[in-house]
């Protein structure tokens, strides 16, 4: 702190009996759990967000084998729950977390393994990268789950996933676990250690009463909730979503967030907001040869490519995107695609948090 | 006005030199303007809602021929602007309107015959009964209208009709003019006289944009719109949302709004609200031998048969009703269905008014 | 209707023959209680809004005497319940409305009177033009009326008067009464003849518990209301709260409507929405000589000086304003005010009903 | 992790050569920051919230002489800005926060002191203990800081502090710096060195424009703001609104929060939510001899006793409390607090954000 009282003054702030005084009332600070703002301003209030948090990119070919190998070494149990391996940001050494606020996580079942069910407060979606043959069952309602298909169990919904197939399968796990840890909101409840509704139905109840588009059951109508009712979003709905909107702007139509940038946002039909309260999730599908706007938002996120080859670019470093690679991007951190296919791409973020916080901020260069 | 002021008095409210005195009081009021409360309270306040429209059936037998002979004597063309004639409350005369808020009216489109486009801030939808080969071009958006589709014309967008084919067609027209002409709403522009995209695709754009369960395209995220963007709410989905109601009654789980009775409605995606901002619109379906509960609700509304047989009971009167009828039910007035077959309707109300207004009173009787 | 089909026709509608078939139609038509919509369109859907209502000024100089004579003959009592004398618009004949959905009217307490507790769903408050000694009981709370307040009587309340001095007491009502009449929501109830609470507390127990600026009591925080829970407004916070706006405009800073002209909304502590569901309240302050911005809205307003001289200009008409005048301004009625003196007025209007509907304009020229 | 698979299998998971190969499986885990919940699960999603924070009480006695002996050693200038010292937690070693969300400082500025503009996403605080003297301008408006006020410097809004008199003067701050921090939303701007506006008015501008009960300025009427636009909630109205509520009960009213209990929660008047969009802020009040209800939320608090005595208990720990002593409430840590005499506590949480984010959780015990 080097600015001065506006009197004169005659203290000397480098005489040894002015630094032994500090010295001494920082003592007794300590003394009583005391921190002086002037000796931790820049750390606590920066003037741009400085997160600990890294850009960091895993690659898939790395993440799938090894999530195979344990499955041969460790069994989904009691306990430990879940098949899940957290994706862990570098620069937050320690803690199994892809950013501040989100986990990721790949989740693995072998053929015929059940993962039993449990609830928390915590909210998580799976996003399925390829196979089928795993069905989630969700407050007793069966979900299958399928290549490209967004699943949602919101907090506080008893869930468990059985793989009635011969083959393993393996999705992304998204869930708030972070936030919800360090701000202590987590409550957490076993289930019975099997599913306990084990068909295997095409759709889902809650697909069977959401899942026509603009249209709510009278008996469920005027009560808006806090996550979506349809817990999968199924791919054939959001491919043809994506796919229009290119289609219309070859038309000559709006719809597209950017030229050659198709996105769609999962929603909750009771509110047109975000299907979970505390995570965003979209899917976005670039044309061959597109670079996106460079855009630097508060919000944190995580991509994952769904399908076809290009470029992220990170405050300023480039790194190839294949099939299944994740993306850490820390708040503040400049983001921007490349496509050299055609090339799709699934997203979570934690920007409803910040939106309803009043904290949200976005900054968009072409 | 019966009543005594507290204190003795000697006023003799019989005496020809009091009754004369009060004659010239109101002959004054009179001159100026002014009405006293104690003269019409019991008029302008009742103890319950007391309508002037009465609760009310039209066959469709008696409607389409009289659309059908209308359209060899009178085209259609601008200053009219369509062949849509109103269902009119016989204790609303000189009214064309179905309640106190609602038109309802039975529109004609010969084969090849085109509405000019115009636009209007009453809210207005189409609900097809039968036919096909119409097209609604809303905001340019051309709009397939088909067997036991919703569509809407949201206030203030432009549209006009076009019948492609070689048959004509007919469907209910649904608008809020009586509420926006009694409170003085009412804007009126016309726009080309024919529709300005003659294309017929099978889905209109925003169909093609919106039309995903639960998915919202980025471009429009977060900004909720008083209307629906989606202006078909297709009979496919329709149908195959109260079907799944039932059987999920079946299968012994909830959905459906009272035993056998399932029901649907159309709602905003962008809201989770009703699909426009005057009306509430719905399907719903019995399944043979169903009597509903007894319902009374300040808010009017209309109904259509679609399809089966039944006996609509309106203040204690039982009404046979087939394909096409249409009854306009009052504030207020008791209702119930009775459904001699599968019974499918379609009804809309002014319930969101009442709503957002927190005027909307209920009463259920079982 | 004289446009023609596209197809080449050969009817000559200037026939005694058409003539006779059209006549037929129409008749038949009739006999159904069908009316189309092209021999109607211009009336129900006007290019702008066409009220019946009128601009119109009533001198508080006729109407007040009119109150005070009705007084020596009519007694306030059960039936009749109010003294209160509405104001007929001369545009809607027959109905006491100033506009299509707003009552206003005088009433007029004697000295000691008593005017029955009931309730009604219609929204209800007063102005105090002048005088005091009367207290309103709301739902068991006494409310002091005085000089410049305005007090609530929201939707449903148990309200009634008593005048606890040896002076009459007179005031505006304001009610949404027509609004509710002509679209059926009204509801009635009486309560005890005399008020449940006689006492005349300084403040009522709502604005202790709800007076304090941004003070919520923590036992009904996070319960948002449809009215304001604060049945009083007092002049001497209505009165600073203008006086600041334009002291601040003197010193530089906003807070004005525009230039010399002050104007605060009452609104609803528990949402900052307006006061009450159905009715938008206002006080407003012009300084000596200032003239308003020229404003078109399809709210319909009803106007009443409080002090001060002016001149009211209404679609070009200009009307001379004293003590005490009403004016009302039907929806789209180029309204604007000009002060001779420094002006108050005291303004409610059907604003809010319209922008919940998404129906409200308003176009302001300067 | 100690349940098995489903199949019979013949692995031995005491073997050396499983062992070895799950150590090799972690080492490569590891070695691309992959983490395995079931390693994780129970310090990662706890059964019930399991905080770090410690419930903490410190004394006024230690805090104020501390940082009145700071101000002898310390100027206040650009750089630290502000003589703030943060109470840190001891459950939260190494960060200054009072609990995971929280930050709470004793603020001291020296007669005639000055503490430079800036401004920051983070929403913040003042509530006055004692003394007179300091005006805070916020965005150019001076603000008087007196007894028992509660000041807000809203996110993103300029403030300095000028202390304009012979005598220091210390309050606490509440900011949401640990939240802001933890999850990378913090943006920070220097402002001018002297506070730009160093008039001293009785009544901030805002005040003079939002401190009337229910009164919104037209001209900035219907546009709920994030944050309260009344910077000063003054100690007069605070009193006299937990007075009301106190005496209410003693005449048989409803009020109070509980019985003896009176408590009012500072809120924004364009929404009549939170002043904050972060933070709760309330004032309670004890009649002497009342214990209050048992209660845990998941919101975590500070508190401190504005004026009297009694006690606090925290997770069945009694501690006692006097003037200025200041709590720490963790999540979940059941509270409650006993009053030897009259008891006023000033309290600030992190509510609205589990509000916002439908995760809090509330538990009371009578």
């Amino acid at each position: 702190m080097t600015s001065l009282k506006d009197e004169t003054t005659t203290t000397d702030f480098e005489s040894p009996e002015y630094q032994a005084k500090l010295a001494g009332l920082y003592r007794d600070f300590d003394a009583v759990g005391m921190t002086p703002l002037w000796r931790t301003r820049e750390g606590l209030m920066p003037f741009r967000p400085e997160p600990r948090a890294v850009p960091h990119l895993w690659r898939w070919a790395q993440l799938y084998p090894l999530a195979a190998r344990s499955a041969d070494l460790v069994p989904v149990g009691r306990g430990g729950e879940r098949r899940a391996i957290g994706l862990g940001n570098p620069g937050l050494p320690g803690d199994p977390y892809a950013t501040p606020t989100l986990w990721a996580a790949i989740q693995y079942l072998a053929p015929r393994e059940n993962a039993p069910e449990h609830r928390h407060t915590q909210s998580a979606f799976r996003f399925v990268l390829e196979g089928e043959g795993v069905w989630t069952v969700v407050d007793g309602d069966p979900v299958a789950m399928r290549r490209g298909d967004l699943l949602l169990t919101p907090g506080w919904h008893f869930h468990g996933h059985q793989n009635v197939s011969d083959k393993p399968m393996a999705w992304l796990d998204g869930l708030d676990i972070p936030m919800v840890a360090t701000m202590d909101q987590g409550f957490f409840e076993f289930g019975p250690d099997k599913v306990r509704d084990p068909s295997t139905p095409d759709r889902s109840r809650g697909e069977r009463l959401w899942g026509g588009p603009g249209l709510t059951p009278v008996s469920a109508a005027g009560e808006p909730r806090p996550a979506s009712p349809l817990m999968a979003y199924r791919w054939a709905h959001t491919d043809a979503a994506l796919g229009a909107q290119l289609e219309l702007e070859s038309e000559g139509h709006p719809g597209v967030t950017e030229p050659g940038h198709a996105a769609v946002r999962f929603t909750n039909p009771t509110t047109g907001g975000d299907a979970l309260p505390t995570m965003r999730t979209e899917m976005h599908r670039l044309r061959a040869g597109i670079a996106t706007a460079r855009t630097r938002t508060t919000a944190s996120s995580v991509w994952q490519v769904f399908d076809g080859r290009g470029t992220v670019t990170l405050d300023g470093d480039a790194h190839e995107l294949g099939h299944g690679d994740v993306v850490a991007v820390p708040s503040w951190c400049e983001f921007s695609l490349h496509s050299d296919t055609d090339l799709d791409l699934f997203t979570f973020s934690d920007a409803p948090v910040f939106e309803k916080l009043s904290l949200l901020r976005t900054e968009v260069s072409r």
